[in-house]
C-alpha cells in the first residue's frame, strides 16, 4: 500500500496510527506502518524523553511521529490558576453531586494523574517540542489546527513533516496556507475531536481544497475495506486512533474499561462537549449524558471544561466506575470485538485492503 | 461497473438512483443505471399511472424501480381526521406565526398540492401499489424499513425484487428476516431520514448482518470516488438520491430553491425533525432553525409533524420565500456546483470511478 506520501517517509504501508501508548505507537511503526504517539499527557517532558529513548531502541531506525495539542494562537501571561478562578460555582457543585450520585471514591493522596489541562498549554508543549526534536522525529501533528509558524518552520528545519487535523474544507485550505505539510481529514464518525462532515464526504473535498498537499482520510476506518474507500476518495494515506485501544499492547490499565470497548456497539459513541469544551466523539456513558442533558448546567467551552473535569476523569478512571467510564472513541468501536496484538490488527488491516482491491478490479471488469 | 446484483437487474452500472421525478428516473435508466422513481407525492394513483405509462415509453424496455413509503405496521381505522385532531393548538400557532414572520402570503383556492400526509398513509401506498403492478416495475424499494408481507409476497410474484432502507446493522437484520431482497445501508450524511451512523462504519456493518443478501450503499455518494468507495466497503451497488436534484430533467419548479442547492456547502444540511417527526437531513433554512430552537415547541412525532406542517410547506415551496426555502438532501450538496443533463452527471460518475480504481490499483501496486 504504497503512495507518493508513505513512499517519501519511507514506510510500507500508507497507514498512520495514533495512539497515546509508545509501545503501541512502535509497534505500528515495526509492522510497516507510521506510529504516531499523542503527547498530551506528557506533562513532564523528562517523561517524554524516557519514552522517547524507549521508541528509540524498539523502531529499529524506522520512521515514528508525534502528535502535540498546541493552539495556533497564543494567550499571553495566563496561568492554569487564572483559567481555574473563571469556573463557575454551580459547574464544580455539579461535578461534584454527579461523582457523589455514582459513588466515586477521592482520590488517594499522591494519586493525582492522568490528563490535565496543562498539555493543552502552550509551555508545555513546547517543552515537550524541545524534548522531541532531540529525536529524529518523522512527523510532528498538530490536533488543533496548524501549529505557529516558528514550530512549522523549526519541524521542517529537523526534517519532520508537519500534519494537522481538520474537519473542514475550510479549516484545511488555512492549514494548507499556514505551511503545513499533510492534512488529516477527521470525518464526522472519528474519535476526539470532530466536526460534523463524514469522512465519505469531507476526504475529496480536502484533496481538492489543499491540492497538491498529501491528505490522510481519518473517522470511520478500522478495516481493510475501509482503507481501501479512504484511499479511493483521493487520500494519500489513512490516520487511525481508536483501533489501537483493544491492542496488546495499550496500557489503559482498565479492564472494565476494555471490556466496555469490546462490548460497544457503533450507536454507543456520542458526540459531546463533556471532555474538552469542544465536541469530541467519545463512548456514551452516565457522564456524558450528564453533561448533554438539557435540564443539567452544560459543558463550559474550552479550556475551562477539561480543567473543570480532569481530576473527576481521574477518580473515574482510577476506580473503573463502570457506569461513568469512557474514553475518545470513534464509531468503529462496534468493530472492535477481541484483544489483539498490533501486528495482527496490521497484518489484517494490509489482507483486508487486498481483498478490497481484489473485489473492485473484478467489479471494474480488470480481474 | 458490475456486481451480482447489477447482472441479475439486467443493468450495465450498478447505480441506483432515486429521484420524485419520471424524466430523471428514466434518464438514470436510459443511462446504465436503475432509475427509481419515489411515489410519495401520486395521493392520486392515476397521476401514478400516466408517469408510469410516460416511464414506459421512455425506458426504451430498461428496468426501473419504484419507492414507496409504507409502515410495516398498520394503524386500524385511524383517518386523517383524527390524525388531525392530535395537533396540539400551540403548535398551530407557532407555524402560523412563523410564516407570519416571514410574510408567506395564503396559497390561492385551488393551488394546494405538493407533498402531503396521505403519502405516508397505507392505504394510499396500496393504491400506489395496485397501480405500480400493473408495469413492469423491477424494483420496489420502501423507504420505512420492510414492506408489509402480503406486500413483499406480491411483488415477488410480479418478479420485483424488494429493497428496504437501514440506518443500522440491527435494523438491517431485521429487514432480512421480513423477507426482502436488497438492504439500502443510509447513513448519516444521506438526505431524507438517517441515522447516526456514517455509511463508512454502517455499510460493512449491514453486509456483515444481512449477508448474503446485497446491499447498497447510501450516503455521501456524488461522485466516482465516492461510488468506488462504497463498492470497496462490500456493497453490491450505490443508491444515490440528492445529486439529480440539481439535474435538468429535475423538475423542482423553483429557480430560487436550485440556487439554493448548488450555492450549499456540505456543512448547510442539518438533521432534523421540522419535516416529518423523524430525524431527516436536509437544508439547513430558517424553517428548521425555528424548529431545532430549544425556545420553540419543537417538532411533533409522525406522523403529526408532517400533516401540521403539509400546506406551510407547499406555500414556502409557491411563493419561494427564500429564507424558508429547503429540501431533503445530503451532505454531498457541496460538490452540486452547475446544473447539467442526467447523463453528463451518469458519464461523470462511472469515468471517476475508473479513475480512483486506476488510483486504488496503483497503490496497491497492480498497474
Amino acid at each position: 500500500m504504497q503512495t507518493e506520501l508513505s513512499r517519501h517517509l519511507g514506510i510500507e504501508h500508507a497507514v498512520f496510527g495514533f495512539t497515546p501508548f509508545p509501545a503501541v505507537a512502535a509497534a505500528i511503526t515495526r509492522a510497516g506502518g507510521l506510529g504516531v504517539l499523542g503527547a498530551v499527557r506528557y506533562t513532564d517532558p523528562d517523561a517524554l524523553r524516557r519514552d522517547l529513548d524507549w521508541m528509540q531502541e524498539h523502531t529499529g531506525g524506522k520512521p515514528y511521529g508525534l502528535d502535540v495539542v498546541m493552539p495556533a494562537r497564543k494567550v499571553e501571561g495566563v496561568s492554569e490558576a487564572d483559567v481555574e478562578a473563571m469556573i463557575p460555582a454551580g459547574h464544580r457543585h455539579f461535578v461534584r453531586e454527579t461523582l457523589a450520585r455514582h459513588g466515586v471514591p477521592e482520590l488517594a493522596a499522591g494519586d493525582r494523574s492522568g490528563w490535565r489541562i496543562t498539555g493543552w498549554m502552550e509551555e508545555v508543549a513546547r517543552a515537550q517540542l524541545d524534548a522531541a526534536f532531540d529525536y529524529p522525529v518523522a512527523l510532528l501533528a498538530n490536533a488543533l489546527g496548524p501549529p505557529p509558524a516558528d514550530v512549522v518552520t523549526r519541524a521542517h528545519a529537523h526534517g519532520a513533516v508537519v500534519a494537522a487535523l481538520a474537519g473542514s474544507a475550510r479549516h484545511a485550505a488555512r492549514h494548507a496556507a499556514a505551511g503545513i505539510d499533510i492534512v488529516v481529514a477527521q470525518g464526522y464518525e472519528a474519535g476526539g475531536h470532530t466536526g460534523e462532515i463524514a469522512t465519505m464526504v469531507l476526504t475529496p473535498e480536502v484533496v481538492r481544497a489543499v491540492d497538491p498537499l498529501p491528505v490522510l482520510a481519518a473517522g470511520g476506518i478500522g478495516n481493510g475495506e475501509q482503507i481501501a474507500a479512504g484511499l479511493a476518495l483521493g487520500a494519500q494515506g489513512v490516520w487511525l486512533g481508536s483501533l489501537w485501544l483493544t491492542t496488546d499492547e495499550a496500557e489503559l490499565h482498565s479492564p472494565a474499561l476494555t471490556a466496555k470497548l469490546l462490548a460497544a456497539g457503533s450507536g454507543d459513541t456520542v458526540r459531546s462537549r463533556a471532555l474538552t469544551g469542544k465536541p469530541a466523539r467519545q463512548l456514551r456513558t452516565a457522564w456524558t449524558d450528564a453533561w448533554d442533558d438539557p435540564a443539567g448546567p452544560g459543558a463550559l467551552p474550552m479550556p475551562l471544561q477539561g480543567l473543570l473535569v480532569a481530576e473527576a476523569l481521574s477518580r473515574i478512571q482510577r476506580y473503573e466506575v463502570e457506569p461513568l467510564l469512557g474514553t475518545p472513541v470513534g464509531q468503529i468501536v462496534g468493530r472492535m470485538e477481541t484483544r489483539r496484538s498490533v501486528r495482527a490488527v496490521f497484518d489484517e488491516l494490509t489482507a483486508g485492503f487486498e481483498r478490497a482491491v481484489d473485489r473492485i478490479d473484478r467489479i471494474a471488469g480488470r480481474a
